[in-house]
């Protein structure tokens, strides 16, 4: 969530070639810190901590064991980098806020741009976050609380309220001047591009920082700035926003409120991170599970897992009440029992196969307007030749096993049709949740496998029943 | 993939509201644009395109049918746009060089930088490709060559040979005037940082631009370098590249050789694509779809699906003759039929939710080390619970179903173990899989789900048969 300051460097430079390899942390640091943890060796893990860039100091406390791990932020207190804090996963962090004093969490955010700062307050009880609140500097409180007053997951939560503006009548050496001296202590530590904004701060353009610096200095930013693609509000979606980065291909892009004036920036390592996030949210949504993390307990893995396994429990049901209407034909034919797995396995998967497909087409917005009857159409289409293909092969095994053409005719037509419904269901599942509001990823298994399932037992039954009894 | 060099100013101010707001096309946009085609309207296909920025022209030209499509490229021939080209996806790209004339391909590769054009003439076939190389100029060729003589998804694949360096005893002054005079027309378009070199090219540090523009002229580059958190070569693979962008929240990064000597600059924009990339594969991996896209035809459709299918099919049928063995239990008591779909579904479901949890944290080096076997204790220990909860609620449901105690006792009994196996499968299946050296989101499925599917027949019946028969 925030630029790397870089390591101590003369420490570093001595010691680094052993500790971390290509973001990898060493075993034998590892187990270096883990003993000085034992013996309370205060200084070896700040400095071990202070030399490590701070997303690499978090990989280290987070392969501690939970109690190492609380006893080092216990020892480390205060000297613990919050930019470290900031790097640490959504459960460590908490757990780290929770061990860490008032006091040290003050001192941190003093430390963090104001879209970390409030990233780090965001989690903690109301209360003590007031408590800690009212102790920061008048700035930085108002920064944070009108970060906290934006929803989660928005551009508001997280731009930044540092960046660099400059009159539209100035020229590039009178912004370079200004940079240099005037702004000094409010700039963002790295930025990309400068805004130009007209006499009531409404946005104009923007000039990247490379441009800036091969300019004559004479030059005046109207003549070099470039148009914004697209304005980012503080209310948008963070998903939306990492659409524009990746659309325009954005290394920040500056956010604007109602009235077209500039209120703050995002930086594209914010915008990396969501977009990690998401697409992890999607394939952990597609086998229901609501959430996970390395340092996650089994409680919490219990947790994010049994609802999905609830609902499931009971569509499971469903599934053998519509077996327990066939109970005739299987009693006569008890080979359609274990042909009932081949029928409902096989199209469940193809079912799946067109949920990825559609939950990644939705997401990537390729799934709108025209586009979505035309991938309607090739989603049916699909699944029919793929039912044929595979219906027909399963009805000549089942000919060659059972020497019955009958049932090899009962498996080839409802496998045939139980594909196409399973293309059909995959997208159109999606699709439909998606124009209700919730999230195509996380609510579409249940229904398409669940229809997928029952729709094989009771066609695959039902048409043994018509033809064999 | 490229810097989005933004439209026609003038135009784009114009006409811009009604065509694109916050990166989606409107209807009424792609209407003109279809019939503009259908009327052969050269002039407002070109005008249009240039108007939007490469990606939006690139979204408009992918709402296209198939038909509509080729026309488009067809029509618009050399004054397409080579940014835009980078900018369809995979199959859209194909279609469109298959579509264009070797002249209009060569003045594309002239447009983009050295990285943009091997991704483009990298999908050609080698004769055509040749043909083409052979027309651009000598340097472009080089600087081609040599990225194309690099691995797919290798860092030397995504590295430009554009950037800027500047020896280790030059001043800020020095530098500036540097990228304002001699090498202006040799600049990548867009850069966040300079790097320093010694005399034998070999990297020192880097400077970010931002710090270059607020330093004092007189600053020596060597006080306000920084060291690299890691050194990229262009071997490397590309998941690793993007690892160590997110890791280090970085915005570029130098690529050396084995000498240590700079060799070429990658960006953001191009690692963003990587991690969106990846994140689908895994996705699409996981339900088996080897390659997906919005404007894929049904064929490939079919044949991105079908391997999948047909291992299925294979292990469908051994999940039948499985379930083939227990036939004397399963005639005597027809309701073990009904409830298989139970015991298995519920038990793949508990499997499928391990495996995604395992795969992504493998993806994010969350599963490296000391935290392997954690990560196992605490997998068998979840599904443990989880089973013990599903299983003994299922068992409830079928005591009160079918008023029989023993057929409740084997579903709590057998569910309870074929949870625990899904969830130990779930994390072991990947994790080995990685170990040889396969991507654990594409073979994973089939073990894990077979496995699970076999385990719940035989342990559900083979219990059935000893207690029941």
């Amino acid at each position: 969530m925030n630029d790397a300051p870089g390591p101590d460097k003369t420490a570093a430079s001595a010691s680094e070639p052993e500790t971390v390899e290509d973001g990898v942390i060493a075993p034998a640091l590892i187990a270096q810190f883990v003993g000085a943890i034992g013996d309370g060796n205060k200084f070896f893990l700040q400095r071990t901590i202070k030399e490590l860039y701070p997303a690499d100091a978090a990989d280290l406390l987070e392969h501690l064991t939970p109690e190492a791990f609380r006893k080092a932020i216990h020892l480390l207190g205060k000297d613990l980098p919050a930019e470290a804090v900031a790097e640490l996963s959504d459960s460590a962090r908490l757990e780290a806020l929770h061990e860490l004093t008032d006091t040290a969490i003050v001192a941190m955010t003093g430390h963090l741009d104001s879209d970390d700062a409030s990233f780090l307050l965001n989690d903690l009880e109301e209360d003590r976050r007031a408590r800690i609140l009212s102790r920061v500097s008048a700035t930085d409180r108002a920064a944070i609380e009108s970060s906290l007053s934006f929803d989660d997951e928005s551009a508001g939560r997280l731009m930044q309220r540092d960046f660099v503006a400059a009159p539209v009548f100035w020229t590039v050496g009178q912004a370079i001047d200004h940079m240099r001296t005037v702004a000094a202590d409010d700039l963002p530590d790295t930025f990309f591009e400068i805004y130009i904004v007209d006499p009531a701060f409404r946005l104009q353009g923007s000039v990247p920082v490379s441009t800036l610096l091969r300019a004559a200095r004479e030059t005046p930013l109207k003549e070099i700035m470039k148009d914004i693609p697209v304005l980012v509000r503080p209310e948008m979606d963070q998903e939306e926003v990492a659409y524009l980065f990746r659309q325009y291909n954005l290394a920040s892009a500056p956010v604007v409120d109602e009235a077209g004036r500039l209120t703050g920036m995002i930086t594209i390592d914010d915008v990396v991170d969501v977009i990690q996030e998401e697409a992890e949210e999607d394939i952990l949504a597609l086998s229901g599970v609501s959430e996970a993390g390395v340092n996650q307990s089994v409680f919490s893995a219990v947790r994010a897992r049994i609802p999905w396994l609830a609902v499931n429990l009971a569509t499971a049901f469903i599934a053998a009440t519509v077996v327990s209407l066939f109970s005739s034909v299987l009693n006569e034919f008890v080979a359609l029992a274990f042909l009932m797995p081949v029928v409902a396995g096989l199209s469940g998967n193809a079912g799946s196969q067109a949920l990825a497909v559609a939950v990644r087409a939705i997401a990537e917005r390729d799934l709108e307007g025209p586009l979505v009857a035309r991938a309607i159409r090739r989603e049916a289409l699909t699944a029919l030749l793929n039912g044929l293909i595979i219906a027909w092969s399963a009805a000549l095994v089942v000919m060659i096993w059972f020497q019955n053409p009958m049932i090899s005719l009962i498996i080839g037509l409802s496998m045939t049709f139980t594909f196409t419904w399973a293309g059909l269901i995959g997208i159109l599942a999606p699709l439909t949740l998606k124009r209700f509001g919730a999230d195509p990823a996380v609510a579409s298994s249940v229904f398409v496998l669940t229809s997928i399932d029952m729709m094989s037992f009771f066609v695959f039954l039902g048409l043994a029943t018509l033809l064999l009894l």
